[in-house]
């Protein structure tokens, strides 16, 4: 591996993480990434905000490495002594980034807060470095290039650490390494259990190169093609390859490609089409709805959903005959479809979807146990059901539901023209 | 802390944890239940199966602590070199131990499995140590007592890790720390920013055993208080205390205790009074009535949600006059107010809930900003709304109105008998 020659530590600043209250996905993230370039880890360390701890792993990781990532201690608080502890072991002293503070600034008045003195502290930067803008919060990142070694700081929340991560700190690392071509391709699974998948895609050749990440609560499993070589054509080559060899085995059940999410692409078919969808939910307490317009630029398809819990507002907002529920039960199949056909033609929408289920922990019985849904899509043409049996706890079952609906909108359009 | 007395350090030894491909959960677990012990973790390091690094470590750990666990390398594969580093070190030699092979024969009789070398060579272990059997796999558990150090190697397989931890570990740790308290309490705050907050608490006696743990996303703060004591009263009385000093300082901004979230409050106070509530959304798509499905029990108060995300369903499904949308516009407090109270008169429920904002990242002006929201309640006797800015991203705008939404419900009750 060419990482050898640049080798990496990351140190772990914060006590909760150190005692154990926050488990340490933040080191997991940075490693894998750095993998991806083609360098190597070889040392994690993580430290409470104890300034002594501190200068003992900045001073180890500075003499044993060349890459170093340190995510914590970079908030407003008394206990967040990263910069200072950094002054003290590599002789520097802290001064105001103007910039960094109109940056806090900026989001102080976006969100109609006022600026403390703790928030105004976090401009102040160690001299001789330079500040990496962050986008998602108010601490800045860090990075320090001399003597050869690359040392980034980055803050511990994941969601800044991620976003400092892959847009200031992998660019800069790029060009220490050398344009190594890394071709990454993710494909995503919807309805396929895990297992079921090893055993379709098994024996295809550079396999190796496939990681498969679940996702359990959703009902997802992304397979994940890292290609590295020296030459960007070539790995892009294999990885068109690999990704031709797993369409093969896996077909329909690929929704989508890296960023795409199966609400986004549910939102381009809808777009595509011109067409638009209403949501008659129970189980799911509004949880497709939520997905659906979590993509921006739903309001073009979506118009609207109904949470209907009670039976009462399932008859008074859906339409749906009162006979109907007592004769087959709220969960049900006919129901499901009432629901759907009720909501597409109160909200005048191309698409109606109904989904009725048993999302628990009570309210099974052995007839109709929890996990039991009934799913229906009402569309110009007819109406048609689906019964799935989901087995997980409440959570579980919820997301799943709301990923079958998502999946049964989707299939529905599969192969027919736009 | 008495646990400074007996500074304690994990090793996690293996590739996979340090390329991140596996997230180090063991550390968490050990860290978290030697800190109910009492004893502090200062240090957490990882390193790959690597003979110079884990020399490295393992020296630095004996110099620095007390209490060290190793995890990993005591497997079956060539790559399993944590014994045979620590006799390097430690200047011990590997011996066969009868009982350690007795059992690994006996477990492979039971699966019905041939014994190869490498299992036989699992049996080996250092010289003058003690070795903890390990009930649920092969590898077995080995601790030294020496110069003070109680050190222990577990294997890395959860299970077998958590098991030895459990009947091993902390049994041997009791006897050389005593009986101990730890005694822990969460309160969690919403609609104070964590700056805020810190200058509201600041000066507090005993601050430091008050960890704030923030969730930005939900518009959320947790503070952790953590007391450790030899006596359990004692720790009891000072949890108590700063509990009290707390709650003087954030007041009515705490909404609940450890497990408590703010969706299962409101689902509380709901069916304390006997009371029923439906939402009107538009902005937050059916995340607030996804909040507050997620509670088991929540169809005892929670009838009907209408995500309307168009004016036509505003107007048709929750009676907003069309007028009142064109004079103040879809995200203004009068039409807020028209959605709380129709979605209240539809769902014949005592409290309803409008809300209408521009989540964003388009659809806002200078006028009316990404992030301006608008939440109404109306109940027997009135209707309130309220005006918001939230700077964040789409999600984050959703998350905190969705979390304000569920707030105003709160404190809409707070004060009033039941």
């Amino acid at each position: 591996m060419q990482g050898q020659e640049l080798p990496a530590e990351i140190i772990t600043i914060g006590n909760e993480v150190l005692s154990g209250h926050t488990v340490n996905t933040n080191a997991a993230k940075i490693a894998r990434r750095l993998g991806e370039l083609g360098i190597a880890v070889n040392w994690t360390t993580t430290v409470g905000d104890v300034a002594e701890h501190m200068r003992e792993a900045f001073q180890a990781a500075w003499n044993r490495a060349q890459v170093i990532v340190t995510t914590g201690g970079l908030g407003p608080t008394h206990d967040d002594i990263t910069r200072s502890v950094f002054c003290e072991v590599f002789s520097r002293t802290l001064v105001r980034d103007e910039m960094v503070l109109q940056n806090i600034k900026e989001l102080f008045t976006r969100r109609g807060r006022t600026l403390t003195e703790r928030n105004i502290d976090q401009a102040m930067v160690p001299t001789h470095t330079e500040v990496m803008m962050n986008r998602w919060g108010t601490a800045p990142g860090i990075y320090v290039n001399e003597d050869g070694r690359h040392w980034f700081m980055l803050p511990g929340v994941p969601r800044e650490m991620e976003g400092l991560l892959e847009h200031e700190v992998v660019p800069r690392l790029l060009r220490a390494v050398g344009e190594r071509a890394i071709v990454r391709r993710e494909l995503h699974v919807v309805g396929v259990p895990e297992s079921h998948l090893m055993d379709r895609i098994d024996g295809i050749p550079g396999l190796e190169q496939v990681a498969s990440l679940p996702d359990s609560t959703k009902g997802e499993v992304t397979l994940r093609i890292t290609v590295a070589g020296n030459e960007r054509a070539t790995a892009e080559a294999e990885v068109a390859r690999l990704e031709g060899a797993l369409r093969e085995r896996v077909g329909e059940a690929i929704y989508g490609l890296d960023d795409e999410t199966l609400e986004g692409v549910v939102g381009r078919l809808l777009t595509e089409r011109g067409m638009t969808i209403s949501l008659a939910e129970s189980c799911t307490g509004g949880l497709v709805a939520t997905r659906v317009t979590d993509v921006s630029g739903s309001s073009n398809y979506f118009r609207l959903a109904v949470v209907a819990y009670s039976n009462a507002a399932k008859e008074m907002l859906l339409g749906v005959p009162h006979d109907l529920i007592v004769e087959h039960g709220a969960v049900s199949e006919p129901v499901a479809k009432a629901m759907a056909e009720g909501v597409r033609r109160i909200g005048k929408t191309d698409i109606g979807v109904g989904i009725t289920g048993i999302a628990g922990p009570t309210g099974g019985t052995a007839e109709k146990p929890v996990g039991l849904t009934y799913i229906a899509l009402s569309y110009e043409g007819g109406t048609k059901g689906e019964k799935f049996l989901f087995g997980g706890d409440r959570q579980m079952n919820r997301w799943r539901a709301a990923t079958a609906v998502l999946d049964m909108v989707r299939r529905h359009f599969l192969g027919k023209a736009q």
